[in-house]
């Protein structure tokens, strides 16, 4: 990022955040807690939902697509919190926009290089994110002494976007899929996809309390503060009131959306709007 | 249609037909079965699925884009292989294209109409199918003295597109969502998904003999076939050897499209191609 651009950015200028669609509100909901002064606005690509089964190429077209239209809003900062879109697309978007951007993934990645004892750690997430391998990247770029386990769960998140969030289904699902990472004897689990800690307790209660449970939402959230601080653009006022510190954007469904939204955020959404992602 | 457009289209011009994804591949089945002379172009969404959970505006926006690619390749006919699609924009598109168009919907309904003998029929469905009330629409066009149960089961897609279509999580979800059709007593069951025929064995376990199981695939290509008869546009040879009568196009994923087909489609598809398919 040139310094010329960063002069331009401003405190009080809102913090973009994508996702596919609702998942990405878990970061969201982490932003407000930690950072509460902060204005977001936020974009889910209910069109084009869910990215976890797609390809590199398809995800990286729809997140520029995504970054343009974000900038139409003069964001201070974006952060993809989306696990897939991040693996995929991060890299790229950090060569291509002069704003400071950041993913889920590095977050998550980091904390659990930390705070594994027996240097095996387990991921979950979509058939992308896994396939993707990036979290084994991160990892061991950070720390080579550790041994990385990927397990793809692609029916989490339509269990998730189905409610049940506690029921039997979900737990013998979610034995299934968690049978061999047990067997592994990993100490340290990365909830790898932002549906995934909605369903954060059946997952606990499978693994047991020797294994630490990471949540890229809330590392990310910190890592976005610590980023703004270093940059001098964490917003130091609080937003007046009646003025729209969150604001939400769908491809498709803004009505469904916010329904869904409101069950994750307990602040209320007042409002989602749709608009044609294809033009940006 | 105008005189001057059928005259221009040929015998041997291959069915267009399309999908969001692979569900529409169950029709194709069909129609490979009932008139096997005939060449088709699949078209599926993969970077977009699934319109299930999609409204109305852009699941008719997407389908516009498939029938202009669709076109481009001289197609004489087109199939809206997926219930969502024909419900949002079958009538639409009869009216902006000059070639024959069908859905899904209305086959299946026809059939529905005249076999329940307790005029009682369920609909399985896609959110967006069961939302449009289509099958209703349709049914009671034809006879008034039905009434008509539509449940929305959006599980299902997920379960049989991870290979679950016979399991005890698949029986558990199915015996779920079927519960209040069965205490209706209904005695006529539509399968209004394209994904649904693949478990068609544990839906009719679940509901036991006494209930017809409708499958628009069957019906659609047999409608097709008629269609065809009816407007001189079958093919009466069979294509020579080598020449490529089935044909596959994907947004997406092509090597994984054409695993998940070969498991549907037995005859063996032997390539798929990627587009873009937001240029058309």
């Amino acid at each position: 990022m040139s310094q010329e651009i960063m002069g331009m950015l401003t405190k009080d200028a809102p913090i973009g955040v994508f996702d596919s669609g609702v998942g990405g509100l878990t970061v969201v909901r982490e932003i407000m807690r930690q950072i509460p002064n902060e204005k977001i606005i936020y974009f889910g690509d209910t069109a084009r939902v869910p990215y976890g089964s797609k390809s590199k190429d398809t995800v990286t077209r729809f997140s520029r697509q995504i970054v343009r239209f974000l900038q139409t809003h003069n964001v201070k900062t974006i952060v993809i919190a989306c696990n897939t879109a991040s693996a995929y697309a991060l890299e790229d978007l950090e060569k291509e926009i002069d704003i400071p951007v950041i993913g889920v993934v590095k977050p998550g990645a980091k904390v659990a290089s930390e705070v594994t004892r027996n240097g095996k750690i387990g991921v979950i997430a979509t058939e992308a994110t896994i396939g993707s391998k990036i979290y084994s990247k991160y990892i061991t770029e950070i720390n080579k002494d550790v041994t990385i386990f990927g397990k793809a769960c692609p029916l989490f998140v339509p269990l998730v976007e189905e409610g049940l969030w506690q029921d039997p289904v979900t737990d013998e699902i979610a034995r299934r899929y968690l049978a061999e990472l047990i067997d592994i004897d990993i100490d340290t689990l990365i909830l790898g996809c932002t549906h995934y800690p909605l369903i954060r307790s059946t997952v606990a209660k499978i693994m047991g309390e020797d294994v630490t449970l990471v949540n890229p939402a809330y590392e990310t959230a910190r890592e976005l503060k610590e980023l703004l601080k270093e940059k001098g653009l964490l917003n130091e006022k609080q937003p007046a009131l009646g003025e729209n510190q969150y604001r939400f954007f769908v491809s498709d469904g803004a009505e469904k959306f916010k329904r869904f939204a409101n069950s994750i955020i307990k602040y209320g959404i007042l409002s989602a709007k749709t608009i044609n992602i294809e033009e940006y």
